[in-house]
C-alpha cells in the first residue's frame, strides 16, 4: 500500500471469496428459516449515540464501547459503534409506538468491542451477530416458536443425524431458583450456585459437588440435588419427576407450568421429542433472562460449544425503551456454526469462485461463438466465465484448476461445425471425464452434478 | 430509552421491515446477477488502519475519515472507519499475491463519511456501497462484461421498457482528451472542459456553449464540437462518425479502437444495441478513470440521476497495492435504485411483514390442529404465522390488516370436522373473497397469487 504494509486492524477479518461463498449460503439458509416463521429483516446503523449505549452493558461493557474521535462534540452528541443488536432493537421499538405487537424481527449485522482480541479462541473486535426476537408477547407460543425455528434452522443446515445431530437444551430460570433453595442456599447465592451446576459437563458430578460445598451446600443438600441429576426420560417425564421432587413454592410452579406448556407446544408444532431435552443444569445470563432459557449443542462433538443460545427476557426491552414489552429471542452463533460445519466437513471452503463452468476457445473464430455460448449458459442460470485468451488449453485449465472451477467447456472447430447444433467438449475436472455434447445437455449435466 | 430520547445519529438510518423486505430482495437480485457472471462475494472489516486509508482520498477525503477515539494509540496504530470499498479491495489484493488473475469480486457493505449529511439530497454519513470489479485484466472483454452485467442486472430489476427503460451511456477518457484538443483547448483545461460538456442534459446546448466560451473555446472550436454533438445512429455508427471528424492523434485512435472493440463484444454477448448508447459528453471522475467510462440512466425519468457508474481505472489498484494491476468495475447505486423503484411503483414498501398467511382458530381445540396446519404451511415453503389468541376473528383480522398480510386462514369446527381432510377458510384480504378449501389447494392458491 504505497510504502506501508497492508495490514488489518488486529481482531478484524477479511472474508475473501473462499470464506464468503459458504458464509453467504449459510446466512441465506438461516434467513430463509426466519422468514418461514414470519420474522422480518431489520438493520440499524453501526453508529449510535453514545448516550443510547452507555450504561446498558454494565461497567465492563461501557469500557468496551468504541467511541468516535469527532471534534467539536458536546458530550451528549458523542457517537459510538454498535455493541450488540438488542439495545438498537429497543431503540427502534421505542421510536415506533404505532407498530402492532408482537413485533418479530431478525437482524444480521456486525458489532464491535474495544477488547483485547483472542483470535485462537474466536474472540474478535469486529464480529457478526445474528439475532431473532419476538417482542410484545408473553405467550409460551412465542417461546416455543423461537425454539422450533432454531431446531428447523439447525436441521436445514445439516445438523440432523449421527455425530452431527444437534439437540436443544431447555431450562427455566425459576427452576434454578427452586433448585438453589432446595439445596439449602439463599437466593443471593443463585449466581454462584448456577455457575457450579452449569459445569457438570466439564468437571463431572464430583467436581460439581466440591464446587457446591464451597458455597455452603451441605451433604444433605447435595443428596437432594443428586436425585434431580439422576432424572431420566423424555422432557415431559423429567419435568414431572422434578415437579414431584421440588418444594411446592411459587418459582417451582411457574417454571414447571411454563415449561410443560412449551414442551407440549413444541410437540404440537411437530418438533420431535428427541430434538430437545429438559436440562435442569442449564444456566444462561441470569441478570438477563427471566423465563425459559435454551441453547443448541452437539452431543457428539462435546469440544464444540453451543451453536445458539437464547431465552425469555421480559425486563430488558421495557427498561431500555420505556414501554413494558416482554420479549423472547435467540442468538445464532454464526462463527461457531461456520467453524463446526467446516470441522465436520459439512461445507466446502475449498472453492475460490462460484463459477461452475469456464469456457475456452482455440481461435478468434471460435471465440466469437464462445461468447454466445457464454451468454446461453448464464441465461440458463449457470455461473459461467470465458477465458479471455485463445490458443493452447493449458492456461484456461490451469486457471480453472487454481480456482476449483468444476467444469471446463472447450470450444474448437469441431464443436461449432454445425451452427444449428453447437456443442462443447465438457470436461469434469474432478474425474477427468470428458464428453462432447450439445449445449442443452451440458446445462442439464452441470445442474445435476453440482453439489450445492 | 431509560430517560433519554431514543434518537439516531444524524445522517444514519434504521431500515425497518418496511424498507428491509424490498431492500433484501433488491440486493439478492443484484448479487444473483453478479454470481452468474462469475463474480465472487468479499467482505472487509469496517475498521481499517488509519495509515491504510490516509492520503488515498485526497485532502478533502482525509478530513471525512471517521477516526476511533482509542486511548494509548501510537499514531501508526490509529484506526478509522471504511470510507469506500476500493482501498480495502486494493489492500486485500496486495495481501494475496498468490491469487490467480483476473480476480472478480463483488462487495456490498456500508461506508462512513464524517460529513454534514443532507438527508433530502440522499447524502448520509453511513450508507451502503455496492461494487463489482475485475482486477488484473487489460482485456476489453473485462470492460464489456461489466457493462453487460450492468444491463442484465438492471433489466432483471425491471428497468426494461417504456418509461422505466434504462440505457447505459458509454464514453472513453481518451476521446474526451481528443475533443478538448479538437475544441482548441490544452489538456490542462480537460477537467473544466468536461465539466461544461457533461452539463448538456441540464443546461442545454446554448448553456454548454456559454460555459465553454468562458474557458476560451472559440466560435470556431464550438462549431467543430457541434458537429460531434449532432451525431446520430447506433453506437458503432456514431463512433465511425466521430472517428471521421476528430484529429488522428494517439488519444483518438486509442479511444475509438477500444470502444469499437467493447461495442462489438457487447453485441456478441447478446446485448441489444438499444440498451447502450455512445455518449461523447459523458465525463466521470477524470482523476480516477483511465479508459472506458459508463453510467446507467433512465431517459424517461430525467429527474432521476444515474443508477450505476463505472469504468476502467488502471492506475489505482497498482498505486495502492504496490502491484501493477489494471482494473475495471462499477458502483451500483443501491439507494438511488431503491428510490427510483419506489417512485415508479416497481417495489412494494407497503408490506410490514414477509408473512403470507395468518392462521386463526376459534377455540382451544381448533388451536391444537391450527398448530399442525401452521407447520404444514411452513414445510410447504410458505411464510406463516398463527395468531396466539382464540375467540372472535376481529383481532387476527385487524393484526393481518395492519401488517398487510395478504391471506388469513380461519380454522373453526367445520374446517377440522374430518381429520383426514383438514380445511381452512381462506380469505384474500385485498379482494375480500373467501373459500373453504383443503390445505394442499390453499398452498397452491397462495403460491399462485403471491406477487413477488
Amino acid at each position: 500500500m504505497s510504502g506501508i504494509k497492508p495490514r488489518n486492524f488486529k481482531g478484524t477479518r477479511d472474508f475473501t471469496p473462499r470464506e464468503m461463498i459458504p458464509r453467504e449460503k449459510l446466512i441465506d439458509t438461516i434467513k430463509g428459516t426466519f422468514r418461514l416463521y414470519g420474522f422480518n429483516p431489520m438493520e440499524t446503523p453501526a453508529l449510535e449515540m453514545l448516550e443510547v449505549l452507555s450504561g446498558k452493558y454494565g461497567e465492563e461493557g461501557d469500557k468496551l464501547l468504541y467511541k468516535l474521535d469527532y471534534k467539536n462534540d458536546r458530550p451528549r452528541d458523542r457517537v459510538a459503534l454498535r455493541y450488540d443488536l438488542t439495545v438498537p432493537l429497543a431503540r427502534v421499538v421505542a421510536s415506533h409506538p404505532e407498530w402492532p405487537m408482537p413485533f418479530k424481527r431478525y437482524q444480521v449485522q456486525p458489532v464491535w468491542r474495544a477488547d483485547q482480541p483472542q483470535i485462537r479462541q474466536g474472540r474478535f473486535r469486529e464480529f457478526y451477530q445474528c439475532d431473532v426476537d419476538t417482542i410484545g408477547s408473553k405467550e409460551g407460543f412465542a417461546d416455543a416458536e423461537i425454539i422450533a425455528l432454531t431446531i428447523e434452522m439447525i436441521h436445514t443446515l445439516g445438523f440432523k443425524d449421527g455425530d452431527q445431530k444437534a439437540v436443544v437444551h431447555i431450562n427455566h430460570r425459576s427452576l434454578l431458583e427452586s433448585l438453589c433453595e432446595f439445596a439449602g442456599r439463599p437466593s443471593g447465592d443463585l449466581v454462584l450456585f448456577c455457575r457450579a451446576l452449569d459445569k457438570l459437563d466439564k468437571i463431572g458430578k464430583d467436581g460439581v459437588r466440591e464446587e457446591l460445598a464451597k458455597i455452603g451446600v451441605t451433604v444433605d443438600g447435595w443428596e437432594r440435588l443428586e436425585i434431580v441429576m439422576a432424572m431420566d426420560g423424555d422432557p415431559l417425564e423429567k419435568l414431572q419427576q422434578l415437579s414431584d421432587s421440588l418444594p411446592e413454592i411459587e418459582s417451582t410452579n411457574r417454571g414447571i407450568e411454563e415449561l410443560r406448556n412449551i414442551f407440549n407446544l413444541l410437540i404440537s408444532l411437530g418438533v420431535s421429542a428427541d430434538d430437545f431435552v429438559f436440562d435442569p443444569h442449564l444456566a444462561r445470563g441470569l441478570d438477563y433472562y427471566t423465563g425459559v432459557v435454551f441453547e443448541t449443542v452437539l452431543p457428539g462433538q462435546p469440544h464444540i460449544g453451543s451453536l445458539t443460545g437464547g431465552g425469555r427476557y421480559d425486563q430488558l426491552i421495557g427498561l431500555y425503551s420505556g414501554r413494558d414489552l416482554p420479549a423472547v429471542g435467540t442468538t445464532i452463533g454464526l462463527d461457531r456454526i461456520f467453524a463446526a460445519m467446516e470441522q465436520l466437513g459439512m461445507i466446502n471452503t475449498d472453492k475460490l469462485t462460484v463459477t461452475e463452468i469456464l469456457l475456452a476457445a482455440y481461435s478468434a473464430e471460435e471465440m466469437e461463438i464462445a461468447r454466445n455460448i457464454l451468454t446461453f449458459f448464464r441465461q440458463q442460470g449457470i455461473s459461467a466465465e470465458l477465458f479471455p485468451g485463445t490458443g493452447r488449453m493449458k492456461k484456461p485449465f490451469s486457471y480453472a484448476d487454481k480456482l476449483k472451477i468444476p467444469f471446463v467447456g472447450v470450444i474448437g472447430p469441431d464443436e461449432i461445425a454445425d451452427p444449428n447444433d453447437l456443442k462443447i467438449t465438457l470436461k469434469t475436472l474432478a474425474s477427468g471425464d470428458q464428453q462432447t455434447i450439445g449445449l442443452q445437455r451440458a446445462v442439464s449435466f452441470i445442474k445435476n452434478q453440482s453439489i450445492e
